[in-house]
């Protein structure tokens, strides 16, 4: 009997909610197959600082490492907002894990169903079809990762620095990231610098036309810059198929991206490490893009699809199960068409509970 | 007899076309108050490139430095597309001129007329009234003229280096146009960062926080992370009034702005220096935020009206001649609202040419 060992890590406010969903959804979808879930649970971001006193604390990430992939939940609020930017939640957790794990590659599936154009702020015209497409952003590199300092200068001002880094071989396994998902798409890939002022852009682009002409000569590739890309894409994402670029263009981007896309509810993604689990696949962590929803917190109201939609990513990615990760993306969006939606997808429709959404989508298997 | 003394650059494609009205409107506008216009054209950007070598002129340059402001036109196209990312002539020519005449504020009204919503890409109910904001990006610092570099490593890789470097000065002198923008307005400014991951935010919150409350405590100062603002730009617009931003978060984010505002023929900017012109005003570079539209270059069809707004910019800002300002502002607004347009914002309705668009903004001086 397979065995999928991984951790959960459920996060704060409708995190638990969601991730509780998720997980029957997935055990549902996987049971059939013969396939059965082994999973610990541990604490990150607030959670983590409200019981560990810390955002990623150590035992969780020991419990990681023994999994092949991460479940995670959306994490932070107003509870930590008082702390210092770099002590939030979301980045002493993110960061650090990304880092650990070698995640650099965060993949952003852009997609709204036709049935959800009301959802976008985009005149539905301009998206008549909805949206698909799929963000890749290189995510241990760049600014984040780079040299930071400050000092006080011999007049008394104060000077910050933070290096942007990139090295031609952090390059090339994002491109090769954006290549693969490009060969199950459209053949398409558009990348995003700013190759007429940054030195690492000149840098990504030559690399980018080098390297796709020489390992799949197949796919078109086209290179744009950045603050183009930010207008295009709240002109016209349909003209996008894949898009490949630097962690902070990719933070901004795949963020309008989101909100374009219109419920952030629906919006999943999967964070790709370098290192091969115990499947010889890629470890990975796999969480909602949306955030976590106080407001609505311990209603049971929340849209567990972002969830549901990361656990499908994670059997692709990292357990290689690719037609029940399939078969419950047709579920989610068959559910949606059905007309079982939560209140953020209703626009007037009857709405239902996170309870009830999971069920729609488990008949749907 | 007043004289207002300054250079002109039409630039590329339908630069020219558009400057030429926007001198007439500007004339028209000055005269009846006993002001003389007193400029010279000198060639920059592509007619830089073919006329002189260069897409910023040494020539052009000393005829700026003998003005006291410059009346600047769309720059670059096809023609010289070719030519790598650093020698296009919007990069080389805009790079250039902002360092040497330190223009370190960039000032884009995000304006968006009720009776125009049909041009934004967002759905009207999201913008009833239109939009109407200003973003207030720094121009001269940051990773756009820090130090860069590229080395080859021990093992062959190569690695590439843009520093992003702000000193608090900086910062302040950038946060004095934001505050002073925002006095004429709502009193409400939106400072955008990354916070939560760069040191140079890290300096930027804390001396955006510390300035606004000891010089203007009257005004409403707020952070916001960039990759939130990109969402909330795309989301709802109106909820901002000033935003302040560094160079690189300010090229993408005021960008995004353009767009969701619908016809870039529409939209000026002004882009201010550290310096005082022969007025005591501030010297600075006015021009519209679109391109050079080369495919309908010629035709005599294009949008005049972004160049004549950045003139009223430029009377407003380097003459301080804020009535006279406000006038070609109004009879802009009062020309669409009598649907006098064209093509690019007629919808529908019947269009006019370049000449005849400027000849309705004269008309309703
Ligand atoms: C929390 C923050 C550090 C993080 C980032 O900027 O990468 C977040 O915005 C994201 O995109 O996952
Ligand atoms: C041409 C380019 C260097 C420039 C910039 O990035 O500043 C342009 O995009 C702008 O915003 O004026």
């Amino acid at each position: 009997m397979k065995t999928l060992k991984f951790a959960v890590l459920p996060g704060d406010y409708i995190g638990p909610e969601v991730m509780s969903v998720a997980l029957d959804v997935l055990k549902a979808a996987t049971e059939p197959a013969g396939i059965k879930l082994d999973y610990t649970e541990a604490h990150v971001g607030g959670a983590g600082i409200d019981n560990e006193g810390k955002a990623l604390p150590d035992s969780t990430v020991k419990i990681c490492e023994e999994a092949d992939a991460i479940l995670f939940g959306s994490i932070g609020g107003p509870k930590w907002e008082n702390l210092p930017p770099a002590e939030q939640p979301e980045r002493a957790a993110l960061l650090p894990i990304r880092k650990h794990f070698s995640l650099f590659a965060n993949l952003r599936p852009g997609l709204l169903y036709q049935e959800l154009t009301d959802a976008s702020p985009l005149k539905t015209e301009r998206i008549p079809e909805g949206i698909d497409m799929v963000c890749v952003r290189e995510l241990t590199g760049g600014i984040y990762f780079g040299p930071k300092h400050t000092k006080t200068l011999e007049d008394g001002d104060i000077q910050a620095t933070d290096e942007m880094v990139y090295k031609k071989s952090e390059i090339e396994r994002i491109l090769d990231v954006a290549i693969a998902t490009a060969k199950t798409r459209g053949n398409k890939i558009c990348s995003v610098d700013k190759a007429n002022v940054l030195t690492t852009s000149v840098l990504w682009r030559e690399t980018a036309t080098e390297y796709v002409a020489k390992h799949a000569p197949e796919i078109e590739l086209t290179h744009m810059y950045v603050d183009n890309a930010a207008m295009q894409m709240a002109r016209d994402p349909n003209q996008f198929d894949v898009i490949v670029t630097e962690n902070m263009f990719g933070d901004i981007i795949s963020d309008e991206m989101g909100i374009v896309c219109g419920s952030l509810g629906m919006l999943s993604s999967a964070s790709l490490g370098t290192g091969k689990n115990s499947l010889d696949l890629p470890f990975g962590l796999y969480e909602p893009s949306g955030g976590t929803a106080p407001d609505i917190a311990g209603k049971g109201i929340a849209n567990p699809c972002a969830q549901i939609l990361s656990a499908a990513l994670m059997l692709r990615h990292s357990f290689g199960e690719n037609e029940i990760a399939e078969k419950i993306e047709n579920a989610v969006k068959q559910a949606v068409m059905d007309d079982k939606r939560t209140g953020d997808i209703a626009f007037g429709k009857p709405s239902i509970g996170t309870k009830e959404m999971a069920a729609a989508i488990i008949e749907r298997l």
